[in-house]
């Protein structure tokens, strides 16, 4: 879907401009063009912008998939890549989702693509609609209203994430499962990979805070240091999390190691009490001690009563000897 | 609540002048005037801050809650936060409690916020009330006050944490539990995250040390730097004891495991030892040998003195071959 | 095998040209000679390089084999080594074989030195023969081509590895064994070598970006510039596949752990439950007890019910006793 | 305690000078001023620290204890703080001592304050005092010796540990014992703390080597270069020693879960072995087949010898068995 | 062992000049001096060092052992140490010794100091004994062909590993030992005791490539540069075979904890199917059951035979169940 949205201070907001319209009206410096592919097949975004006039390098970044964020400063525009997630769970499965907005920025125009509908981009473009002064502050003033509202999805995903570490770190110690682990490993996963795109977004925000750009006015780059900073306490945020991630897997295996132990101290005390006293009683069982046979001193009463002491005897004084060794 | 102090040098010292009359109060460069948020709810805070003519994302971050801390230049003003935490333990658990602190600072006004009572606004505030003669210095002055308790509360933390892993260090060698286990996990948790607010912060101190800031007299810079190196002096007590507890887990492991080993090495001796002496004794326990039967030489007295030297020496001999294994 | 190519605007391509003439060619500034060396003995090699007036150092590069990429700029030429590889498996076994590619580029021309045939240098070589406009933009443009289409022949042997890594992951969960842990070692082996040549080809690239050299064309740095967005992407690939193969290796260690665990419990419960069984009637099976004998009270039929009552209470206490330990 | 000793070309050294002098000497640019504090209680030394003119805040970093090593430029002098450390070991215990040295360094005068004798400070004084031409180079020669002595100091600390590391090295691959594990981990951390405070030692001796002071000659400070030569190398040998450490903890960890695998399968083969044994000469116990009774054919001859085949066979077989898989 | 060797154009080499001419011929620029100290005592050196009027320090350093590899320029002169390795193994043991030279480099001589007889100096020396052309270039490139010679020694040390790792890659998956582990644990430390001076001699090589030394014509750094890239390659390749030593490890390890889980697994499998059989073998063998004795009707023919249903189909049961849980 193709759609656009111009702007000229004083006249009412004009929609869905047909394409060929577009440079005409980016030759004038006082409006401001919004365009909008969502979900669009390559073949018909690149006629378009290639009547932009930007550079087929920039356009074929744009088309492809899979970049990580990035800017590139073209003097006359800019190209920005952004990620956007979405993350499903815990109810049934961690499932994420990550996937890029490309970005055009010229000095009154502004350019998007992505290939699935974006809240970020439908929540601006709802109030560009509504309010035009929305589109007053100009096309980098646009831009830091996407930014901003796309930063602030993350938010939601990083508590429901925090809250599902509380839940499992309360299991590790109570009843650690394998489910548990599998739960922290995917945890892990999807922090790292969540990691993996915040920091270079980080790194786009932090130029366009700090670099001179011919497309932004250098009044707005303060808003752009806000958004800044909050990637910086996202990233901080992932940080602590992964760190809880990692405490709560050294605990569990801990748990699991202890429990082990004690599984394995039962065994060896099992084992050591038992054994000799079976060996006793096979002793006994032997066919030389037959009453009816020789050696009939061997079962008399005395033998017996010996034999009894030392059955319970013996696992009592094992059971001290071990207790001394602090292992029961 | 509110209150504020106002100071000009010669005159009493005026305590909870009206909302109203800050910004004309700042308007007198002689005078130093304090105004502190306490628990206030952020609609109370707002207009009072835009009447100081904050910008409106310093007023943001000022009234949302867990930034990391940090410093903003404004030129006129900064915009600076810290970090304070509470710590209990480990009497009966440890927990810990981390808030922010936000503080603008102009050339002759301060104002200060936070979301629970700091002992160190409290002191710096009776001080202040107490003698005049603190306000002296400045605006500038009055935050390295601040900041100087602030920091200065952070040391009893430390070496109650300190105490607590020397007397875990010595049950890990002589009685370690999974208590102990739980303990350790508890304090790296709590050392990982005081870390983390204590490198930003000292980050802040750096830059109030080193920068030119128009609202700081170069000549306080020293004593910024003095609080730098407290905080440099922190961080590395923090990677001590945290280089401390991961030396104790790992003493730990090892600790548990040696005694893992040693009790499957009972286990075996013990198993090793009778099972084949169960064995010769269940053979001689078939009923081929009834002395009433046939094969009646089986169970001669030869073969029985046999059989008994066989049950003895057999244990001593596997003993003697073990010990020579280094096994025991 | 030596094979070479001669543009000059507006004539045919010439090919083949006889090696004593490469010199005066490169002397006219408006054509452009490409040197091919194939799988050829250094001897050969030797002479053809030092009529180009090369240092012997950098022709001693050239002929000896495994240097990692780098750019050596030495004024009218810049001496080049680039890697490319060939990745077999996941069929039978992974088989990974990292090659260099020597490059000497001038302003007119470049030299291209390879062991093996290679894809990139081949598909080059074809495009240029069909369409000599490809020659038209330069020496530098040249060499933008090939390294393009090399580092475009990684893009198949990540999204092989990663397919690879997919199947492994679900193996993991479901049926580990010693083979899963092999072919992750491998893979984890491969990407390491991976990352190894990409990092330093990327530099190279990065060089080509941003640096001056007499004999590349400013206008054509933005696209190295490109090139090196891929390799900046495939490095971060890399990174991505490596934290999936760790996190399989560690879910691995931990599913195995798991069934390990398992399977000690189910052994000691066994033993645990047995043992004392085994031991009571072993002491009923005591000569003593001979109904003949002495001592025939023991066998009467309330001993025997008394008996056969603590066989079937004992492991069914144990097993409570167990279950509320949560072993089972 | 508190010491002096003056030194002015051409007369005799004066020692223990009282305090009240001190400013005026250290007015004369040509004489040399040494004011040593060993042990002396804080207050003691506050009014002679204060009438040389230094910073409060300098004072205050020099009374208080426990700075990691550090350099203040304040002009007119520098303030430096070093460390020192005493190792006790390894015959009954490891025992590290760690202590700083504070050092006021002016154009003529040095001040160093201590809380221990320390043996740099003695020889130094020493060889001061019985041979005046120490004292010629001026100050910043004297803080070179000080501190070339104090380096020097931490050579023999550091073979010890090597030497340590070497027995234990022996011991890891003979005799594995619990002793060893605690003598790894008190070495390390050790090592450890070492680094702790070299690495900012060193550091200063960088700065006093290369960055330009008021008080320090640019011609001596080659001096400094040598010995943060030596840091540096001291710090290389930390390394090497933490590497070996680690490397011996991961023998140590190796070796002996070796033992713990031989140990283990000697349990299994052993029960391996005699179950099966134990289980046929149970079942030939059982009271069906008592000669007198039913069924007697089953206690024939046959039987018995078949039974005893199996009874030799089946442990063999197992063996073999055992041993394909490599197990024995 | 002190041997000169003294080069002026035009004229014969002159060998094994008395140490008291060396100042005067180095005063002649056309000139070029090799002194080379091989085995010989401090005391005899010192003297003739001093002759030449080096700095006390650096004096110091050449004589005084172990110094890391490291450039220390002093204008008309610089000073040097490299490392030279020796390596032993794998036949019988891996033994490394690593020594150092120092070398002093003035503007017309070289002095080179060693403990040992090191092959890049005895081939050198013979090359300019033999054809004196070598001479020629003066004493930087004197330097370039010693320190090249010496270079080049590591790679067959480096081959040497990479074999004996290849060696134990295929032991490890097939039959692991504690000797494997052993002899990975001592090429792991070789390899890392090889990182330690390669590095800092890396850098001192950078310093000759890049830096200004009077001494060092500019021409020739060029050739420095070159021997640069020999040590970045030799670092590479040493963290690829320290990559796969760990992975070795890492390898050896899991394939041992599989088989120990292999064992443990027929342990429990062997107990688990032996111990109940065992149990009910007992239970008929109690005197309660006796044929003679009362309770008859227990040791029916009947009761045998649901008996030896038990026996049989127990074991394949526990069979079934076992391998449902993949334990088989």
């Amino acid at each position: 879907m193709i759609r656009s949205l111009y702007y000229s201070s004083g006249k009412p907001i004009r929609k869905d401009i047909s394409p060929q319209e577009f440079p005409k009206l980016t030759r004038d410096r006082r409006g401001l063009l919004w365009v909008d592919f969502s979900e669009e097949p390559a073949e018909n975004c690149l006629p378009i912008l290639q009547s932009f006039g930007f550079h087929p390098l920039a356009i074929d970044d744009a088309l492809q998939e899979t970049h990580a964020p990035k800017l590139d400063d073209w003097r006359d525009y800019i190209y920005i890549v952004l990620n956007y997630m979405h993350l499903q769970g815990p109810d049934n499965e961690w499932e994420m989702e990550v996937d890029e907005l490309d970005i055009f920025l010229g000095a009154n125009f502004i350019i998007t693509l992505h290939d699935h509908s974006i809240s970020a981009i439908e929540d601006t473009w709802i109030s560009c609609d509504r309010d035009p002064r929305t589109l007053q502050d100009g096309a980098d003033h646009l831009l830091y209203k996407i930014a901003d509202y796309l930063v602030a999805g993350y938010m939601p995903i990083v508590e429901k994430i925090d809250a599902a570490i509380d839940v499992i770190e309360d299991q590790v110690f109570d009843r650690p499962s394998p489910q548990t682990l599998e739960q922290l490993f995917t945890i892990k996963r999807v922090l790292l990979s969540m990691r993996r795109f915040i920091l270079p977004q980080r790194e786009v925000l932090n130029k366009l805070a700090r670099d001179d750009y011919k497309v932004i006015d250098p009044k707005d780059r303060i808003f752009f240091r806000d958004i800044y900073d909050h990637l910086v306490r996202l990233h901080d945020l992932n940080e602590s999390l992964r760190d809880l991630v990692s405490g709560a897997l050294d605990t569990y295996l801990s748990v699991v190691n202890n429990r082990m132990n004690e599984v394995m101290k039962t065994l060896t005390i099992i084992t050591t009490l038992f054994m000799p006293l079976a060996f006793v009683s096979g002793f006994f069982g032997m066919n030389f001690f037959e009453p009816l046979g020789l050696m009939q001193s061997w079962t008399s009463n005395i033998v017996f009563y010996a034999m009894l002491t030392v059955t319970i005897l013996l696992p009592l004084t094992m059971f001290v000897w071990m207790r001394r060794r602090t292992w029961i």
